[in-house]
């Protein structure tokens, strides 16, 4: 049990080649009054994989801040929204880093409907995830971001060297 | 790497004794110009907490909804904010069932900040929760909340035979 | 068209009596999947509702931290849901001082179903918002908030003088 | 008093030409710890705008969806953040009607920094007001969007005639 604890208290996603990939349960909060997801929530969606991304990597946006004196915004966030998510269901969001740059990152972010690893067609499932495949997801929205990184003035600043050199390490890593 | 993900796709938390336990990382979005969480974000952690909580003990909104036509609407929620998360901090949630009525019930809700189990700490860390306590933890924020079961048309309904045994034992699982 | 986009720009609100009263309409974005509000969203409302409150009376969150050094953070927060509102419908919420002290103040703030003064049942609208009454409106959510005055450590500080009085004032309009 | 009530309770912002003008106000739930407003909390202001300008076409979602069985979700959303805003900021979100297609439609809309209206200032912003040029504004974000008339099976569906024709008007408004 407590080992169980421990081991989902923080909840980072995992890779898969060149991919994070972050699971996402679609809560109350997260519908409107058409029963869907409310479009601006994938956006949140896909912050919080970027920064368990980066917190996989080794890199927290406090301590950014504190010993690096930067941090990173969204500059340009292309969104196609294909198919609607609905309470309950269990999501993942798939990064991709596209290009690492001096000052900036482009990423692409897919929010894919994921099988639900809890249900009671679990048996099927687990073994579709001992696959370490989505074969059953499907992709519902993808966002492509560029992310600048800012100092605290909000001016362009140089990525930190640790940052640039994990980020382009999974880039590659095909 | 494909049963770690497995095993972390559904973040439902644990149960310690009479309490259900579900972690929380505090992302940007919940926090605000203060540096400091929002407050009514909490009960947006509280409210993915009790969500998660009712479906370790095996029911989702969406079932209930489909197979009793009931949800669950808080009708009141007292919350003292003792204080402040902010950004990164891992955070659990506490649930404990306090009264099962015939259409109600009463829970109170902690929100307590967690040891990091992923910090370079992580030795020390893991055998407090090891132990299975949050010796470390302190409440940030409690809430008492009611809810009531409540049908289609928003009007009191009884509480599923099933929801209403499991929040029974829960309660009494001293 | 100017003189009514000026005028509208600003959205405050306006006083009855000892009321301080701020319109709201519920958009896509506060709703769930109940097709009713979501209860958190009430708690934004009620903080826009103390803003433009305490803009009325001449006091911005931004040049209170500025020049006096302190901001207001919410103690406790004590909530009765009695009715739900729903997608498009015009809300006031009404704020009552009910103390105010050396270091921290207690509201109440009531979310009311308002009559929609754009329907086309204006003219007998129209009629009652002219009385300054809410006679057709009906409470919905009604929220006890104690707020305390904290410096930039968070620590306790005093009410600064303006708002102190400007607050008794208002409190005493009966 | 209770006119300026009437006049103020519902914001539905006005129209400049061929762009529709509405008022916003940033408040501490749409900021963040780096103290500027959340990325995604621009996409809700700009959905409150396209509702408010719809409103001030004459048709509401709830309406829509009774008599018309209609509602519009977005299908994509290209956004540029240029310049961020902060607590208390005074902003506009300024729609424009790009293009009015059978089912779908395409807008520009465009966050702008204000002139605060109720500042000391009043007379020289007034006066600028009252050419109702936004002279001193600053395009914040601007979003490119795409929205899609779907029926309750969110499929693509026709837009109501009257909807049609309202946008089209707007739109060769010059």
């Amino acid at each position: 049990m407590s080992a169980h604890a421990a081991e989902n208290a923080n909840v980072s996603g995992w890779f898969e080649g060149a991919h994070h990939v972050y699971p996402v349960r679609v809560y109350y909060e997260d519908t409107d009054a058409a029963s869907i997801v409310y479009h601006a929530n994938y956006l949140r969606f896909a912050e919080r994989a970027r920064t368990e991304m980066m917190r996989c990597l080794g890199t927290e946006h406090r301590s950014l801040m504190q010993s690096d004196g930067v941090a990173f915004a969204v500059r340009s966030l292309d969104t196609e929204f294909f198919l609607p998510a609905r309470l309950d269901d269990p999501l993942t969001v798939e990064t991709r880093v596209d290009e690492v740059g001096g000052a900036s990152m482009r990423l692409t972010q897919t929010v894919m409907s994921a099988p639900d690893m809890s249900s009671s067609t679990a048996g099927n499932v687990a073994s579709s995830a001992a696959d370490g495949k989505t074969e059953n997801g499907r992709a519902l929205v993808q966002m492509r971001v560029r992310l600048a990184c800012i100092d605290g003035s909000l001016r362009a600043a140089r990525l930190p060297g640790a940052v640039r050199a994990a980020m382009t390490e999974l880039m590659n890593n095909k």
